[in-house]
């Protein structure tokens, strides 16, 4: 049998709270997903004026960066054609993601859960998904 | 051109609030979904405990009650072999939910989104997704 | 954070082994899927005879079984027109299997993973999933 | 009518312990998929530690090598812009896998089967689903 370390709702509530706050700062209005350890939906945040295709593409950098635990711009570098890796963004029926903003969340050196940010830029929303860890982290410590 | 009225975040949370309170007060941990009034998802939140079946369903039932402006258990009660709305079950894929358990927000009578909530049986679901809305109403008054 | 238990590769196989056996006993080559508590899979075997519509219908089986904690069975039950979870068997696009011959493997009153056997009657699909439960459980005492 | 050669459950249990020795060995743990001549699933495996998404991406890459003939990075090498070939990835919905690490299975001059690996980098996945073929074909001599 094994044992797994899981985000439960209130680290979720964190890591959005966090995303938000900057996505707010920054004037973006973005959609954010939090995903457990396996990839599966946790929460869900479109906030007001966040793009209707960006309820899918954050689910999937959450679900990309969690279950494979890997960033989703971690992929997007590998993913050019020639390299062994590429093609993989049309895993999953596309569900794999190689576009920034999908990020693993670590605790002790393990992904618990991932997260996703989708409606600026790729940087605005790695900007974004990083702000949602670190203010995860703080209210830890 | 169209104006359309349309639930925000704030309102989306309430709706979390009113309906998650209730399934703490019955003690099942439920998925619970909003979406706006085209159908499109607003906020999401996996209690500790739901299922990851209920994931999808209670997107499906949301998108179900608030696109289609007619709750899931209405067209359970047609979706019956030899009713001409038979079948309705299958169409976009299985994505048009009639189990019991997604309802339309309506606000002076029109409808301004859904509410989608699984992982209890679906009078309990149905009963949640109430309480989601009941407490919506409240706030508003 | 939440801490989860679930099937390790070793309890798979022996699930596997049990389901297996059974399956020759009785004449019937089976195509065999465990998954984890999370519904995603963990070891899959189609026995030389098994059929190849079972290689999806045996996963869905035991993706639903322990993604939703309940036997595909008792899903089956309930799934009748004019009951409030007719069309449950439509949903993730038909994933949510209700033909029975998936069980969630529960240890200490906690479903851990799930067995979905498929390419006999619902019948022998129940026996031999339950057979392989059993071997597993006792293999653990 | 034709006659076909084609992996049985034994021979799917020596690659599979072949690839899993090898990934043991470089300490990454592996899912291995191991597919028959038409493409369909014989056995899977993901081993403790294994990634989600490799669930289905090792999969693809054996139903590929196997159902085309052509190990996955062979595809790789071909699909790049401008390439006729290009655009092969995206076909099947995304199953046609042309990341590396899917070999197929050739016996006396004819493909009787594919494996497929992921985890790993791809060619981690490579070295590893040839371990496998290499253990299966010495255990056949």
């Amino acid at each position: 049998m094994l044992t797994i370390n899981r985000l439960d709702q209130a680290d979720a509530r964190l890591l959005i709270e966090g995303a938000a706050a900057r996505a707010t700062e920054i004037g973006v209005p973005m959609c954010i997903a939090i995903t457990d350890e396996s990839g599966n939906l946790l929460a869900f945040e479109r906030m007001d004026g966040g793009k209707v295709t960006s309820i899918t593409v954050a689910q999937d950098k959450s679900f990309t960066a969690s279950a494979a635990r890997k960033a989703t711009h971690e992929y997007n570098a590998a993913c050019v054609p020639g390299n062994l890796v590429f093609g993989i963004h049309t895993a999953l029926g596309g569900r794999l993601c190689v576009v920034g903003g999908g990020l693993p969340v670590m605790v002790d050196g393990e992904v618990v859960g991932g997260i996703g940010l989708s409606s600026g830029t790729p940087a605005q929303d790695m900007d974004c998904a990083q702000a949602g860890i670190d203010h995860f982290m703080r209210s830890r410590a």
